[in-house]
């Protein structure tokens, strides 16, 4: 039984995610499919990037993500698939997989795409504005039926990237953003464990506030202590204890983040 | 392998869709269930019988759709099933499957329906309040299995419709209405494809608002532009390219939209 | 084929709730998976406990129920499991439990709790912020993929429970409270119909209103009135036909809810 996740920009209301699965389950009718977030805010790429980093390595071996948050349907812009990591990925040629493509090369991992432009794994008729439905969602199936990556059309040397900041080395520590904030209002940072070493000594700024050190677990504060730790994948957090630290701070993505390792 | 969809305007927050499978897994238990949609606005029959339409028929051949829109539980009205075009349809009798049986006739397509109310395939305790629990799952459910559809009960000849404002032609072309407004704030009007014809000829009045011609995809025009375009489902749609078209015109399910045909 | 239902307070947005189900497939590949909630207020026990009440014992024998709300996650809280009237429970061991534990007793079922601490059932690499996807869902996965209760780790006498309110009987009826407040604006007050058996000459006031009887269904008053009646699983509650009671009385969980028998 093979696994599919989804992850789109497209909500919950409108039935458009149900009619995706229903395609999927035509062709490949005990695919296993898990939704990984359909709330991602509209033709934000740069979040469904982020999304599919912290998402698809947990899933088994061979499984399918499908991504479909896609500015460009409809315009020439090419629809992929991609064996990464002993996953695979479906999409639009637009940055999407920007996150994935680089956990691959920190890991050493070869990254295999290919433009699936043969429309025999396509739905038969093909929409200007839902490629969803019509392209990422019949050719995912095939690929969790068991159809190999070739054959979906000729590969890609270079899919598209986006230009994400890098975290910069500063004298102090590292100068480096704010990459997401999840539902809990947590302020996940463009920084990541290995940046920072094993030391726990560090102080970070956000807008006005300043923590002056990391902890393990939420449970080492008290309820309404700001509080600086790592994510379950290892980026560097801000949190509240019990509490909200994005709505605390009124932090967004992209704002300056700035670093001082105190063992220095 | 059989896959259920389901319809309601329970929300997500109190777990009664779960529950729904739940009762499904224990008469059904390898069935596919999909979430066509749970926001459906409370009450809000006109706004499943669209959503149903435009997914129903995307599902794989035998499908179950359970939709669960029902002011009237508790009441009098009938518990009902449908065969359409291949699928099958669950729910109670209230004008909820409009969409589909108009659909039905356009295509020439028979409709069989029957009143659910052999209670041996109903849950053996039955609430006044939450028949999707007690009698629309598990009739669903039993239909996924593979119980023919006669067996639920006896035929109905005219299952209750919703009167629908149907697009009227004028002298210079139609007169409709909005017919729905979906989560990135696309403006689905009453008129199709097949109202229009192929020409792109078209303008398109919506509040203040007059849109002079129809493009293909939304890739076509900039940015911030307002467009016209046909739906992924065919529909006539104002949209706003990687905008919302919906809060930009303050537009509302009922409003008038006037069409133009140029060609004339 | 073994299903477990999901319920957190992880929202829907970050990508969490689908990676426990890829975690969860890659040890129990096919396992049905539903969502009873993940809109669960954060770190709130004591609704999670009164969703999961409502819902668990609709499932098939042998589901798993699996349940994050854990504002103790990498502090010595313990992780359990609990075997409950043929359905399994997995999640901290905070207090979310007390509902299904208090049914139970109800019931007269047994109670087996177990402290799952054998990290041969875990992920790997173990968090100190995500035990959801580190413990709760190897472990549930491992329940439903028919591993034994008593192999996770040694049993545990008493379970932690919630201090919860409970109604009082007063010289005219009952003293009680608001318990939830569902999608719909529903009211659940804590009293069960077991509390005021089949009478329906009640009088019930929340805030400024009083409501003077009951009646079965929605559909026996007119919209917009505002009714009590019993839920689906028996607590009695107040609600607006068609409406919002919720929002029309401002009601909220812990406001004192006071019912005269009249029939007395």
């Amino acid at each position: 039984m093979t696994t599919i996740s989804l992850l789109t920009d497209f909500g919950l209301r409108d039935g458009n995610v149900g009619v995706m699965k229903g395609v999927i389950w035509g062709i490949a009718p005990d695919a296993q499919i898990a939704d990984l977030s359909h709330s991602i805010a509209p033709q934000n790429i740069r979040e469904a990037s982020f999304t599919l980093l912290r998402s698809a390595f947990y899933f088994p071996l061979n499984s399918v993500h499908i991504v479909v948050v896609d500015p460009g349907v409809g315009t020439p812009r090419r629809p992929i698939a991609l064996h990464i990591g002993e996953q695979y990925f479906v999409g639009p040629d637009n940055g999407v997989f920007t996150g994935v493509m680089e956990h691959a090369e920190r890991e050493g991992w070869s990254i295999l795409a290919v433009h699936t432009d043969k429309s025999v794994y396509w739905r038969d008729e093909i929409s200007h504005v839902f490629h969803g439905r019509d392209i990422f969602a019949p050719v995912g199936a095939h690929l969790a039926a068991g159809v190999p990556i070739e054959k979906f059309g000729a590969p890609i040397d270079v899919p598209i990237r986006l230009a994400l900041p890098q975290p910069e080395r500063t004298s102090a520590g590292w100068h480096a953003e704010v990459a997401h904030i999840d539902h809990f209002g947590n302020i996940y940072t463009s920084l990541r464990r290995e940046h920072l070493g094993d030391s726990m000594q560090v102080s970070i700024s956000l807008r006005d506030e300043t923590v002056d050190s990391l902890v393990r677990a939420f449970g080492e504060a008290e309820p309404g202590a700001l509080i600086a730790l790592y994510s379950s994948t290892d980026y560097l957090m801000l949190s509240e204890v019990n509490g909200d630290a994005g709505a605390r701070l009124a932090a967004q993505v992209g704002d300056p983040v700035d670093v001082v390792l105190k063992d220095e």
